[in-house]
């Protein structure tokens, strides 16, 4: 095999496994499996779903346990679309950008949906890609969505647009 | 090329594969083309979408049969997120999950929006891919949607969370 | 490598990039970057999102300039599942079947929703592929979303079904 032929093969299987790893931490959290969700993320990772301090994670341990916020929820549906690697800079590293459809039940039958960005960090470590840093952007919500996402930017609407 | 990476490339092809299968059955649904969506199926399947006898399908000519019900919906669609395929046990055989977006709409305008998992098992047979088995659980739904899918099972809540 | 291995590699390669042309294209239009969505198209595209004259854009830079209409938006969400692609016929073509799930929301906070398949052909210009063809079908809608997007047709629902 061509080095060409081997590093493409190569790339392929990274982006794979990469986007394999974004859809376990949707799985894991409908199921609130949270030791298998924290598993994704290295040990060291920053996790930051919004402005607020109780909205950022530091560390995997620290993310499993933030988390448990979501057991105020009934049942969650999380899906993930428009996922997008970029490898590198480098060896081992890699970025990736993906949209969510995240849908919430609480117990009363009330609901929130919001559809956002997670806006991520990979690093390669012993053959597994794990999330180092994680940021997620709300594109848009429902009325019952209440929780304050980081906000979306759209460029600047041109003048007189 | 070396055996480590025929195997890998063979590995991704078939994930591929397996991948457009799974998008085959929503496209077919969505226009009701039945032969062709029963044709991603083994002859002696099983697909169990809920724990009610009508919602149980034996065998490919079955389920093209009982999917004729959908046409009570004068408009569906279905789109399919988080697609993870593990291959094995074994050569030719495969095991899938994924989280589809289902929505339908009455002759009345009415409409009832379900997300769920498919857990599905595949073969390989003269080089095509077949959903041998699929079971289909109920993540969340608004109330116009009153099918009895199966349950999705979230892991127990932990003692005082 | 074998001339097989390496026909395969280039055709997962070749899926796996027009895939994330397709999700670019969501991820431009949410952002509102005009400039890059073109530069997914071929100069002399076609694009048509239905029936009316204002919904059909030829070339690029037409697309670029009507796709300001969506600044009438204050955010949109475009959710691209169940990508297939077929490539062919012939090196360098490919067409390509998508569904989309695009949430909008208006300055006044009203929302119009929409699920519907983009129907693709691509060719690959200089090692980049980019859409030469678009025609939009509309799967679904709820009542706020009004726009006449081209018609889906599910097959004819046999006698007596």
């Amino acid at each position: 095999m061509s080095g060409d032929h081997a590093a493409l093969l190569a790339q392929l299987a990274d982006k794979q496994a990469i986007t394999e790893v974004l859809f376990a931490y949707c799985n894991h959290l409908d199921r609130m499996e949270l030791d298998a969700l924290a598993a994704l993320f290295t040990e060291d990772c920053v996790v930051d779903y919004g402005p607020e301090p109780h909205l950022h994670s530091a560390g995997s341990a620290g993310l499993r346990r933030d988390l448990e916020r979501m057991w105020r929820w009934a049942r969650t549906a999380h899906l993930l679309a428009n996922v997008t690697v970029s490898l590198g800079p480098g060896a081992g590293r890699a970025a990736a950008l993906s949209a969510v459809l995240a849908w919430h039940e609480r117990p009363d039958g009330s609901t929130a949906t919001m559809m956002g960005h997670y806006v991520d960090e990979l690093v390669k470590v012993e053959d597994h890609w794990l999330i180092s840093r994680r940021r997620q952007e709300l594109l848009g919500n429902d009325a019952g969505f209440t929780v304050n996402i980081n906000p979306f930017e759209r460029l600047a609407r041109p003048d007189g647009g």
